[in-house]
C-alpha cells in the first residue's frame, strides 16, 4: 500500500488516497482518537471520482462517531480496465430493462458473479494492508455498494463483523446461498420505491440472509432518496456491534 | 373522565386509572416536565390488566422522553362485555389457523371491521378527555396495538401527528382502502418470522399506505420478540415528529 496524498479535512480527519497493487483507495482517519480505531470499509457501486462527494460524506460521519474508513475502487471501473464479457453483460441486463423485460439470470450472473469473484478477494487484500496501519484497528464494519460484494464478504471474511447492505442491484442465485450461511449482524436498507431495483428479490434476499439478528429499513422514496435519518441509525447499529 | 386511582412511580411518573363512560383507561404523566406534554396513545390487543406490564414500560420510556401516554380498553377485551357475533368470528380464525386453511377475507371482516367501528368513536373521545386536562398538549402520537384501529385513527383523526404501527393481525380489505388515504409519517414494525401473522398482508398494507414519509422496520424473530433498540428507534421517530 503505497500513500499518494494527503490532505486535512475539516473536522479534524486526514484524508489519504493510496494505491494497492494498481487499485485506488482512499482512507480517513480521525486524528484525534486516542485507542485504535475501528474500521468501516465504505462500498459503493464503482468510479472513485464520481462517489467521492457521497464518500467523503459517509467518511466525515464515520470518524465523528470515531471510526477510520477506508473505500477501493472496484474492478472495471473508474481509471481500472473494463472486461469485454461484464460491459457485454452490463450491455444486455440494460437491454432488457429498457424493454420492460424479466431480466435472465444468466446475464445477472454474467455481470455481478466476475465483479464478486475479483473484488472480494482486492477488499480483503486492502483490510490486510488496513489493519497493518498504526491507529488502525478492528472489529470491521462493511457498509453499502454493490449488496453481492457485502454477501459475499460477510460470508468468507471472518473480520465483518457487521455489515449494512443496500438493497439496489440484482442479485445472482449464487450469492442467495451465500446469503443462506452469512451469521453477522446484518441492517439492509431497502428503497420501497427504487425504480432500478427488483423489490421482490429485495425481500428475498433478506429472507435468506442466515444471520440472526437482521434488520430491514425500508423507506418510501427512489434509490437516491435514503432519509438522512437513517445515516443516524447506520451509526447506532455499528456503535452496537464495532465495540 | 373519572379518576379512580392514582399512584406515584418511579422516575417521577403519576399513574391515574380512570373511567370514561365505563371504559377504563390508564394515563402516564411526566410529574416535572415545564410545558404541556405531548401525548402517546398506547394501542395494545385487548386486556389491559394482562397488558399492563408492557403497557407501563412503554409508558416510562414515553414520560422519560417528555410525553404523556395514554390508553383505553378495546371493546369486548378485559372487563368489557363480549360481543356474540364478534367472539364467533374469533372463533372461525381460530378454527381456519388451526387447520391450516386460509383465513376467508369474511371472517377477518367479522372479526376486525366491528372492533374498528366501536373502538376508533372511543379513542377519539379519550383524546377529547386528555387534551382537556391541565399539562397535556398536542401534538398526538398514536403507538402499536391492533394495526386497524390504528390506521382507520390515523385516517380519520386529525389531531394524530405521527403513527408507530405494529404489523401482527389479520387486515380487512376495508383497511386497505383507508391505509392508502392516510398521509401522516408512519414508522411500521414488523417481526419477519410472526407465527401468528400473516407477512405478505402486512408488506402489503406498508405498500398500500398512503404516507409519503413512512418507514418499515423489519427483525427477525416471533411476535414478541421485537429488540429492545426498536424502542429507541420509536423515540427518535415520536421525536422527529412531535415537536
Amino acid at each position: 500500500m503505497d500513500f499518494t496524498s494527503d490532505q486535512h479535512l475539516d473536522d479534524g480527519v486526514l484524508e489519504r488516497r493510496f494505491d494497492l497493487d494498481g487499485i485506488p483507495g482512499i482512507l480517513w482517519t480521525p486524528e484525534h482518537t486516542p485507542t485504535p480505531a475501528p474500521l468501516i470499509l465504505l462500498g459503493h457501486p464503482g468510479g472513485l471520482d464520481r462517489m467521492y462527494p457521497r464518500l467523503v460524506g459517509r467518511a466525515l460521519h464515520s470518524a465523528a462517531d470515531g471510526y477510520a474508513a477506508a473505500t477501493i475502487e472496484l474492478p472495471g471501473a473508474g481509471e481500472r480496465p473494463r472486461t469485454e464479457a461484464v460491459e457485454q453483460a452490463r450491455a444486455d441486463l440494460q437491454r432488457a430493462i429498457r424493454a420492460g423485460e424479466p431480466v435472465p439470470g444468466e446475464v445477472v450472473d454474467r455481470l455481478v458473479l466476475p465483479l464478486v469473484e475479483v473484488a472480494v478477494p482486492e477488499w480483503r487484500a486492502a483490510l490486510d494492508a488496513l489493519l497493518a496501519l498504526p491507529g488502525i484497528g478492528g472489529p470491521v464494519g462493511f457498509s453499502g455498494g454493490i449488496v453481492s460484494i457485502a454477501v459475499r464478504l460477510a460470508l468468507v471474511e471472518p473480520r465483518i463483523a457487521a455489515a449494512l447492505l443496500f438493497a439496489g442491484s440484482f442479485v445472482p442465485d449464487a450469492i442467495l446461498d451465500d446469503a443462506r450461511r452469512v451469521t453477522v449482524p446484518l441492517l439492509m436498507l431497502l428503497q420501497w420505491d427504487d425504480e432500478g431495483n427488483d423489490r421482490q428479490m429485495a425481500l428475498d434476499l433478506f429472507d435468506a440472509l442466515g444471520s440472526k439478528e437482521k434488520t430491514l429499513h425500508a423507506n418510501t422514496g427512489g434509490h437516491t432518496g435514503v432519509p438522512g435519518f437513517e445515516g443516524d441509525d447506520a451509526g447506532r447499529f455499528f456503535r452496537r456491534h464495532l465495540r
